[in-house]
């Protein structure tokens, strides 16, 4: 059974069927909380539970931390971007880890961004150092993965797309949702991955649906590809893509070809006054609720709830 | 006048005239030694002269450290890719620090890797602190920016292009040859950056030459892009983007918009067919060196002299 482990600004706790269980630990960070097992396992008897709406949640991935984060890698979404997902190359990009947010934080547009857009991504949380060189095999899944984690990987549009680097409009403060839960796998628990379902909500409105038996490159080839560049360590997060049903859509392959003839500019300029006219981009007051687990509920990573808000 | 500090695997090295003199620190960290500036500042006078040849440097940047880098940012290098200089945005990605490598390591070309390329890069080391949200002026670049470092961008084509995002490709080790010296600045001498100039030698054949005049968003403009999402801390460093002359060249638009119309695989396969044949791209055993300094060497941030090898 899984331990989902939920973090305030002073405390880490245990969730449980009867209310969160302070957590008797001295870890003030994710790397040092994984590796007081013990003190999260003892936290499951005893104790004196509390409401976990009585607590003011923040992430359960601590910061500084690398966040990295996997490009195209559903294969709806694929389809839906006019690529071939047999043909999508296993990508990676950073964002910078001072995004990292509450899971009912608000989600801040920053005043030069006018295309906000959600993507709901489970977070994988490392367990142990990962050395460039290091080969990866199956049996090496559970220490390498030591929690799963609900994330939103917020993305600004306008500044995505015209600068191709995924990587600044992808890590303004606030655009990386973690939490509620960080949940800790028992052995065995990482074979039902594929059934997670991976859901989000705009005011109510069901945007994103798909199990996570969609996803092109699991966590083996992810983490097998990450051994050949990026050092990891305990506590580092990685997001591992999004199913269809963001606000942005790719335009037709026609448009695109047509597109190519274009100075860049004018391009940008065309595309983004379509987009402005798109209303599934995130508007100032929107509620955006996620939420990832597996239908019989087995492994539930919780919901996230968060307000939108525009910076003017 | 500058100060240029060496490292090598056990010391902090002051360059003279008459030699290196071992500075007297406990620093074990760049961010470390930039705070011991007295220290620094004691190696002018005295000490014991040792020949530089004699030491076996390595990066006088340590790592981990955070590794961000400027696309496209010299208008030679723009235009030579198709772009208009003016409609380039300023736009950075990340390289995992741990590319990192001293002024004469080898350069090693991965297995999977093919074309590998070189871009000479004027390196900018944090002298403080830049949290984001901070706005940035002029006045603060001399505390912002504590040191100028030559560094070397490698980078696998055939894994960058495809992929779109420039991470990987640029982040497997050895990709970041830094040094030899961590070039102090003294207030004023921030003003010569422009004059600056940058050349990288294959085999001894000059491929890249120009001045950091030909730079599109400078030092200033790049720290206020960052202070809205990458939070900086001293030692971190900042790569300035590489002039015209590397082994990719980009193909003619015509060429472009006829690929738009092809698969990427099919577009892919056919760029790298035509790019296999370019002898520019390194080979085994190519000696790749690069030198940046003010034409008048008042600013001289040194040489790098490294051989590259395949690993088969």
């Amino acid at each position: 059974m899984t331990l989902s482990v939920l973090r305030t600004d002073d405390a880490w706790w245990l969730q449980r069927a009867d209310g969160a269980v302070r957590i008797d630990t001295t870890a003030a960070t994710t790397r040092e909380l994984l590796a007081d097992r013990a003190a999260v396992e003892a936290a499951r008897d005893g104790g004196d539970p509390v409401p976990v709406a009585d607590l003011a949640l923040v992430s359960p991935v601590t910061t500084p931390c690398r966040v990295v984060a996997q490009m195209t890698n559903f294969a709806s979404h694929a389809k839906d971007a006019n690529m071939d997902p047999k043909a999508v190359p296993l990508t990676f990009f950073r964002k910078a880890s001072g995004s990292v947010v509450g899971p009912h934080d608000d989600i801040v547009r920053p005043a030069h961004v006018t295309l906000l857009d959600y993507e709901v991504e489970i977070g994988v949380v490392l367990g142990r150092e990962l050395a460039v060189g290091t080969s990866v095999t199956a049996a090496d899944l559970p220490e390498l993965i030591a929690a799963l984690v609900v994330t939103n990987d917020i993305s600004a549009r306008d500044v995505q797309l015209p600068k191709t680097q995924f990587y600044e409009g992808k890590s303004y403060p606030t655009f990386t949702p973690v939490g509620p839960a960080l949940v800790i796998l028992e052995p065995g628990e990482l074979d039902r991955f594929a059934d997670l379902r991976l859901q989000l909500w705009v005011n109510g409105e069901l945007r994103q649906d798909q199990t996570a038996d969609d996803i092109i490159y699991g966590p083996l080839e992810a983490l097998q590809a990450l051994s050949r560049f990026q050092h990891l360590e305990a506590g580092d997060l990685l997001l591992t893509g999004t199913p269809i049903g963001t606000a942005l859509s790719a335009p037709p392959k026609a448009i695109e070809i047509i597109g190519s003839l274009l100075p860049a500019a004018t391009k940008w300029k065309i595309f983004f006054g379509k987009q402005a006219k798109n209303p599934r981009y995130l508007q100032d007051g929107d509620l955006v609720e996620t939420r990832i687990a597996t239908d019989d509920g087995a492994i539930d990573l919780g919901q996230q709830r968060a307000s939108v808000r525009w910076t003017r």
